[in-house]
C-alpha cells in the first residue's frame, strides 16, 4: 500500500498532505519564536501521535487536549506538560487526579469556584499541587468567567489562595475570530483579546498575584498582533491542517489546507440533473451547512459543482447552473472534496490516509471519545 | 460498572436502553409475520453485532448493509445472507467478490450498466454467480434507476441473461416518508412505492423474469400497507432505536425511543442566560438543524430549554423564553438528550452503554469505516 498513489484508497477516504501538515507546523512555530511566544499547540483537530510529534517539533512536551481521552492517551504514549483546556468536569475529577499525580505537569482548567471546591476536596497525593488555568470568556461567549465581571477576579484570588492548588495562568480563546473575514477583522478581535487578558493580568498583579497567560485560535495565530508578545503562551490547533472555513476567515490560503475526502461517483441520476457520491456525513460531517456556494464542502478542481445534500453514505452533486455533462464524470471516477471543517470531517474517520506528493506514506489513528 | 446506576457514566456517553430496543425489534418481526413478509433488518443505525442478533432473533441471517466494513465485520461474525444495499462501488468489486465467494449467499446491489459490466469481468471462482439486486428509484430520489424509465427494466434484462450472474430482486427504499407527518401521509407513500414496484414486478413477469422485490423505510415498515404483504421482503432498520425524527414523522412515539445522550452541565453563563454542557457535536452531531423548537435535540424533562449550538465538546443551552432558573442545573448536573436522528448520534460514538431499567448491562461496540 506505502508508495501507491492516493487513487489506489478505498472511497470515503480522509487523507492528509504530510508535506503541508508539516509548512503549517512549522511556519506557526517559527511565528511564535519572532513573537517571543510560547507555543502550546491544541491536539483536537487531529488527535494522533504524529500530528502532535510535529505540531511539538518532536519534544512530546507543552500541549493542549479538549478530552480525557486525549489527556490518556498523549500522557500514555510519553507526552508531558498537557493542558486539559475544558472546564473541570466533576464527573472526571478522579482521573484528573490521577494524571496530575503521574505527570510532571498536568493542568486543568476551571472557570467556577463550584470546581475550585471539588479540587480542594481531592488533594493530590506525594505532596503536589493541582495545576489550575482560570478560563477568562474575553467575549467568545462560550466557557469562562466573562472578564470584566468581579466574579474573575475574585476565583483568581480564590485559586491562588487554596491550599493544594496553584494559580498557574489565565487561559482564554478568542474563537470570536471565526465571524472575522480578512486579517484586519482577525487582528482587531486578537487585539481586544490580548488586551482584555493583558488588563486582567495587570489586576492580578495589583493582587500580589503573577501567573502565565494564554490566549489562541487558528485565526489570531496566523495573523499575530505584536501584542500577542506580551503573553506567555498561544494554543492554535486547527492550523495543521487548516480548511475552507478558515481560508474564508482569511487564516490561510486555500493552499494551505492539508486534509481532502476522497469520494467516488456511485451514480448518475440526469433525472435529477445530479450524480450521487460515495460522501455521505459518515465521510465529512454536516458542518457548513448553508456556509458555501459549493454546499457542505469544496470540489477540488471543479468549481462549478455543488455538494448540494448528505444522507448517511451518498452525496448528492449537482451544478451550481446549467446541466450536468456526465461524460466528465463515469461512475468510478474520483472526486477530492476540501472539507470546510477539518475538525468535524476528521472526526469521522477512525484513521487518515497520510501521504506525500499524492504517494501515501502510511496511516495516522486518531484517539476517540 | 455492570450493576451501575447510567448516571455513574463519565458523560457524553451513549446509553441503549435493551428493554426498548427489543420490544421494537419484537414488534416489526410480529409486524412482519401478521403481514407476510420477509424481514431483513438494515444493520447501519447500530453497527453491532448484539443489536443485529436481537433484530434477526439470534438467526445471523437476512440482513442488510451499507458499507463494506459492515460487511466485512458481520461475514466474520458468523453472519450470512447479507446484502450490501450499497451502488456497486466500483473501487470494492474485488472485495465484495471475496464476500461472495466465501459466504452462503452475499448480495450486491447495482442501478448503472457500468456496474453490470464490472460484475461481468470479475466472474466468481468456484461456479458461483452474482447476487444482484437492482436499485429502483420510486420517488425517493437518491439512488437508483427511475421506475418509469425504459432503462430499468432493459438493465433488469440484461442482468437476469449476463453470464455468472443472477438478478435476486429489486430494491426500493421509500425514504421520502422522512418528509411526511402522520400515519396517512407515511402509508400513502408506502402505497405509491408499493405499487411502483408492484407494477415493476409485473412488467418484469411479462418479460419473463421472476425475483424478489423488497422496499423499505422505518416509517413505512412501523404503518405497514396490506399491499407490502405482496413484496417478498422489507428492510427497516432504524426502528431499533427510532429518535426524535421518526416520532414527529409518527412512525413512532417518544416513549419508544431507545437512545438518549448522557451530557453534564459545565458553565454557567449568566451575562448570556445560557448553561453550558459537555454535548457538542462530537456527542449528538450536527443532524436537526433548524428541526425543533427544542433544537438539535430534546432535553428530557425539560420542555421548556433548547439545545441552541454546538462546537466540538460544548453545547450551549438556552431557555425557550424567560430567564434560566441555574439554581436547577448546578454544575456537574446530568442533563438527557434525545436525538434528533439516532443514526447521526450513534455513528459519533465508538462505544454504546447499554442498560435496563437504568441499570448498565455492558457495552456494545459498533464498526466503523
Amino acid at each position: 500500500m506505502e508508495g501507491d498513489p492516493i487513487s489506489a484508497l478505498c472511497s470515503p477516504a480522509l487523507v492528509v498532505d504530510v508535506d503541508k501538515v508539516k509548512r503549517n507546523a512549522q511556519r506557526m512555530m517559527e511565528r511564535c519564536r519572532q513573537l517571543g511566544v510560547q507555543l502550546r499547540p491544541h491536539m483536537k483537530t487531529h488527535k494522533t501521535l504524529e500530528c502532535a510529534d510535529i505540531m511539538t517539533g518532536g519534544s512530546r512536551r507543552c500541549i493542549v487536549v479538549s478530552t480525557l481521552a486525549e489527556a490518556t492517551f498523549y500522557a500514555d504514549h510519553g507526552f508531558d506538560d498537557i493542558l486539559y483546556a475544558y472546564s473541570l468536569p466533576f464527573d472526571k475529577v478522579e482521573r484528573c487526579a490521577a494524571l496530575s499525580e503521574r505527570l510532571d505537569l498536568f493542568q486543568v482548567l476551571l472557570d467556577h469556584p463550584d470546581a475550585l471546591e471539588r479540587l480542594r476536596k481531592r488533594p493530590l497525593k506525594g505532596g503536589r499541587r493541582w495545576h489550575v488555568w482560570l478560563k477568562l470568556d474575553c467575549g467568545n461567549g462560550r466557557a469562562g468567567v466573562l472578564h470584566s465581571e468581579p466574579e474573575a477576579l475574585q476565583l483568581a484570588q480564590a485559586i491562588a489562595k487554596a491550599d493544594g492548588v496553584e494559580l498557574t495562568g489565565v487561559y482564554a480563546h478568542c474563537g470570536n475570530t471565526y465571524n472575522c473575514k480578512g486579517v484586519e477583522q482577525i487582528q482587531a478581535v486578537a487585539l481586544e483579546t490580548t488586551d482584555f487578558t493583558l488588563q486582567f493580568m495587570e489586576k492580578l498583579k495589583a493582587a500580589g498575584i503573577s501567573c502565565r497567560s494564554s490566549i489562541g485560535s487558528t485565526p489570531s495565530c496566523s495573523h499575530p498582533v505584536p501584542d500577542m508578545g506580551k503573553l506567555s503562551e498561544v494554543h492554535p490547533g486547527n492550523y495543521v491542517f487548516y480548511d475552507v472555513q478558515q481560508s474564508l476567515i482569511g487564516s490561510c490560503g486555500l493552499e494551505d489546507v492539508a486534509v481532502r475526502v476522497l469520494t467516488r461517483v456511485v451514480g448518475h441520476c440526469p433525472h435529477r440533473n445530479q450524480l450521487l457520491i460515495d460522501c455521505g456525513w459518515t465521510g465529512i460531517s454536516l458542518d457548513g451547512a448553508g456556509k458555501l456556494p459549493s454546499g457542505y464542502a469544496m470540489i477540488e478542481g471543479h468549481p462549478d459543482l455543488k455538494l448540494l445534500s448528505m444522507t448517511q453514505e451518498h452525496g448528492r452533486v449537482e451544478p451550481i447552473s446549467g446541466p450536468l455533462d456526465y461524460s466528465k464524470y463515469p461512475i468510478g471516477s474520483l472526486l477530492t472534496l476540501i472539507p470546510y471543517h477539518s475538525c468535524a470531517a476528521a472526526a469521522m474517520h477512525p484513521v487518515y490516509h497520510v501521504h506525500s506528493k499524492g504517494r501515501l506514506m502510511g496511516k495516522w489513528t486518531p484517539t476517540r471519545g
